[in-house]
C-alpha cells in the first residue's frame, strides 16, 4: 500500500516553483519537448517570468530537478486559477504544459508535477480543476484522479 | 452572402463589455442558466467584478442587452489570456461561461458573443483560442470556426 506521506519525506525529488535561474537548467529545452518553442533570449524570457510573477498564486509553474545530475530541469507544469462569478464567486483551476524528460519517464515525475498543481488548486480554494490532454493520456490523468468530461474545441490564428 | 460590416451598422443587437451596474440587469440570472450560481450579494459581486477589473484586457466578461426590453442581459461569455513560455512566449485565450436566455435563442446571440471575445483573443494577440463545451454543442461551435482538438478532463474538490 502507498504511503505517500513517509515516501516523500525520503524522496530525493522535490517539486518547486520555477525560479528566474531555470533557463540554464535547461528549462526551455525541456518545454521544447511538448511542442514548438524556440530558443527564448534571456531578456524575453525574463519578462515573461516578471509578468507571470504579478500573479503571484493565480499562475505557478513548477519544475522538478534531476536529483543526480542537479543543474538539470527534467519535469514541469503550470497551473493558473480563473475567477468566476458562477459557483458563488467560485475559482477554478487550469493545468497546462506538462511535460517530462523522455530521459526521465516511469519515474512517476508526471503524476508528481499533477499532484503538486493540484494541491496548489485545492489549497487556494479552487471547487475544481481541469485541463485538456490528448486521448492518449488519458489513463495517466485518471491515475490522477481525473474524470474525462467535456471535449476540447480550438481555433488558431496563425 | 453574409456582409458583416454592413450588417453590424444596422445591428441593434451589440455586445458590450460587462458593467458593475449589470447585477441589477439579470446578469447573475443569466448564469444560472448554465450551472450552478446562487445569488450573489452587491457586495461579493463587486469586489469579484473589482479583482477581474485589475486583469484589464487580460480578463474580459462580455454581454448583450435584451435590444427591446432594455435594462435585461440575454447573452455573455468570457475570455482569458494565459501568457506562456512555449510558442515564443505566446498567449492563449480561454473562452469560458457561454450563456444565452433560454427566451432569446435561435437569434445568432451565441455567435455574436462568441464572435466578440475571439476578435478580442486575436487582437490581443494570441496564437490560439480554446474552450471546453459539450458534444452536443460542438456543431455551434464549428459554426464560430472551431475545430475539436482535445479530450478534457476535470477533477472536482467539492
Amino acid at each position: 500500500m502507498e504511503n505517500k506521506t513517509s515516501c516523500q519525506e525520503d524522496d530525493p525529488v522535490r517539486v518547486r516553483k520555477l525560479e528566474i535561474t531555470d533557463k540554464d537548467k535547461g528549462f526551455v529545452e525541456l518545454l521544447q519537448q511538448l511542442t514548438e518553442c524556440n530558443s527564448i533570449s534571456d531578456h524575453n524570457f525574463e519578462e515573461r517570468f516578471r509578468e507571470l510573477s504579478l500573479y503571484g498564486d493565480d499562475h505557478v509553474i513548477c519544475v522538478i530537478e534531476d536529483p543526480i545530475k542537479k543543474n538539470k530541469i527534467i519535469a514541469t507544469g503550470s497551473v493558473f486559477i480563473e475567477r468566476k462569478f458562477i459557483r458563488n464567486c467560485g475559482k477554478v483551476a487550469h493545468i497546462e504544459d506538462i511535460v517530462v524528460d523522455s530521459a526521465a519517464r516511469g519515474m512517476n515525475l508526471g503524476k508528481k508535477i499533477v499532484g503538486f498543481l493540484t494541491d496548489h488548486a485545492q489549497s487556494t480554494g479552487c471547487y475544481k480543476v481541469i485541463l485538456d490532454c490528448s486521448l492518449e493520456n488519458k489513463t495517466f490523468y485518471e491515475k490522477c484522479g481525473f474524470k474525462q468530461k467535456e471535449i476540447q474545441m480550438v481555433r488558431y490564428f496563425i
